[in-house]
């Protein structure tokens, strides 16, 4: 991995700013709600927007079959190239800084490299992946984990959405079916910024994070029975009682994660009772459990633990307990030398920096499959993401696409 | 109080039992469900055959402001009369046993009395209550709220239906809005037989409930409010997670009964998390909590331990809670008197018996503000009711109904 070239470049932070803002200004509804899902009109027009600009930028735009869009900045140099993205479609109800960072941040690193007259020597490629955020199509991530060759491309595209549409239908449809395959470049290396969309560094007021690992998720659905009865005549001692059965999961699930083991993270979103009735003893409990952990042994050893308290639980309470698994993903671990290099810009341009890990799937965990990736965060205000209060402080975009363009900078020996 | 007459009579089971049946075939929908709401068109149909049954007998038929009615024998005699009853109407898809036993059972200790040619030293009055089951109309227990003169009847009469109908006018349109004043008439003593609508008779084997008393009963709904937050991206220490307060709720109230306050029983019937999504940290939690005691002082003593556990949680978790009151009743004394004379009974018939707490709600419990009231359980099969599935043997329908007959020769001294 080449030595980091010294910050004598800065990127264009008020262009970046405009275009973050623009891009963010497609797909909004009538309520002023930004919604622009995988594959949809919204989506295209922010696909044609980026494309624009990629091509004022002297992009050669490659499309692959899956609609991912890469921007090929020098493409004639033989030499394995520098992949920085991300993706710009969104959930409903929007930020605007969820994706499109990487993708415009990876847009504005090229552009300083031209402007400042510097050549790398290889290319550098700016890409935006299909699908990332699931909302419309599962499973999320789908553009990166196709690319990376975790998904074949005939089941993506057969894919069937919320709303009842086919993948590859509404792909030819807004015109993003390309004809390059999947994983065909294989990239020296993939860098990806990205909001934190978590609390951690405004927290701790700390710029720039070097993102070395990716928590491993395990997603189950627990289904609880017990017996519907009268909650004035059935004494404590005869009860069955579903939810209290629930809530001693949900607190379990906590102590154990407050305990020694405190790089498991615990979730119980969802609840239900049935039959939901102030007076009638809960027959029935239905929640999910969300477990993550950047080891993946510890996240065996939290499911395990799981497993075993349900099955206590089942006595103890004498309910019958199931559960079924909704997702799993390992853990992913980020190159080093590319955390390093981010560490090493971080300490060059006297930003804070801190080794983290994330705790939401990115792109770039897809990539790492096939190539050295790693990603920098840059705080999130509140914590908040997946909302329309989601914002990062133009000050600490910009530090964060300035690392992103030291990193690019070593990693192609621009000069 | 008078002795206890040697049971020598017994009442006809056969014919009890085809009324049950037959008052229970009113007002099933195409399914087979039964629904019969009061005030509602199955109600008027109900009230129309236990009305021709009283005539039958031999009863003054009258019908009070609220929809009471009574039946009537020996209205000539100048002594306070004894009252038998409970309601008709029943909750949506309710079983055949809750209420109907009551009145039903009535009519026939008086059928008895009539055909051993036995004749009361005061009228025997057989009443059916107006809207016990409050499915319809809030609250529950109105008829006999308004007979005891706990509830205006102006207040109930304009009270409005869970389908926009108003209660005066649907008692006018089936023709059961009386001119009887409401508590015109005060029994001497009032009784009612009832399934159990709970586990401990049949559980325990024993055939006849002497209730001595009646729960005080404790809502409340309560909202905690913390923060929505990434699963992935929020570590545990920096959580505001409403639904783990929640669950902290729940497994504390039955700590709480489990301990020595063996005699409160506490339910969370009902739990929605906000905004119920896999992976994102509750922001709501909103349940309720049904609190019931036969002894006032332990049940404030139950309310007041909640509360400080909320004030407590709210610093321990760093949410906001707040919770309101959605009904409150006292507990009732049933009268001493009548509970022995019931148990007499049993032991002179050799049926087991045990004195009880009633835990749900009944008309007996508002008749008690206004005479020496009390009530007879005999055992629920499985403790199950307001179910289609609702049961009670023949066997302990008649051994309960024998002892009603016990009861009320005795107090009104029909030799």
């Amino acid at each position: 991995m080449s030595r980091l070239t010294p910050p004598a470049l800065a990127i264009d932070g008020a262009t970046l700013m405009q275009r973050l803002r623009e891009l963010g200004a497609i797909g909004r509804d009538e309520a002023g709600g930004l919604s622009r899902l995988a594959l949809t009109e919204q989506d295209k027009a922010g696909r044609d927007c980026l494309v624009r600009w990629m091509k004022d930028a002297g992009l050669k735009i490659s499309v692959d079959a899956i609609g991912n869009i890469f921007g090929t900045w020098m493409p004639e140099i033989d030499a394995a190239a520098v992949m920085i993205g991300s993706h710009i479609d969104t959930v409903v109800n929007a930020g605007i800084y969820d994706g499109c960072t990487g993708v415009l941040s990876g847009l504005a690193v090229m552009e300083t490299l031209q402007a400042a007259g510097l050549e790398p020597h290889c290319p550098i490629i700016i890409a935006a992946f299909t699908n990332e955020e699931g909302a419309r199509y599962a499973p999320d991530m789908m553009g990166s984990l196709v690319y990376a060759g975790g998904l074949a491309l005939e089941e993506a595209l057969s894919t069937e959405g919320t709303d009842g549409s086919i993948l590859g239908d509404e792909l030819r449809r807004i015109g993003y079916a390309g004809s390059m395959q999947p994983g065909a470049i294989t990239p020296r290396a993939f860098l990806e910024l990205h909001v934190e969309q978590g609390p951690v560094l405004e927290a701790e007021g700390i710029a720039i994070g070097a993102v070395e690992n990716l928590q491993g998720i395990s997603w189950q659905r627990v289904v609880i029975d017990g017996d519907a009865n009268h909650a004035g005549t059935t004494p404590t001692g005869m009860r069955r009682d579903a939810g209290l059965a629930a809530a001693r999961v949900v607190t379990f699930l906590r102590d154990y994660v407050t305990a020694p083991n405190a790089a498991t993270v615990a979730t119980v979103g969802t609840m239900q009772f049935e039959p939901d009735v102030i007076n009638v003893i809960p027959s029935r409990a239905i929640f999910t459990v969300d477990l993550r952990d950047p080891d993946e042994d510890r996240l065996r050893t939290a499911e395990a633990a799981l497993r075993d308290f349900l099955d206590e639980l089942g006595e103890s309470d004498r309910v019958s307990v199931s559960s079924e698994r909704l997702a799993r993903f390992e853990p992913v671990e980020f190159d080093e030398n590319l955390a390093t290099l981010i560490e090493a810009s971080a300490t060059e341009r006297n930003l804070t920096c801190r080794r983290m890990t994330s705790g939401a799937g990115h792109d770039a965990q897809m990539m790492a499959r096939i190539c050295p990736s790693a990603m920098i965060f840059v705080p999130s205000t509140d914590g908040i993401s997946h909302n329309p209060r989601e914002h990062t402080h133009e000050a600490d975009l910009i530090a964060g696409a300035n690392v992103l363009l030291d990193v690019a900078r070593a990693l192609s020996d621009a000069e």
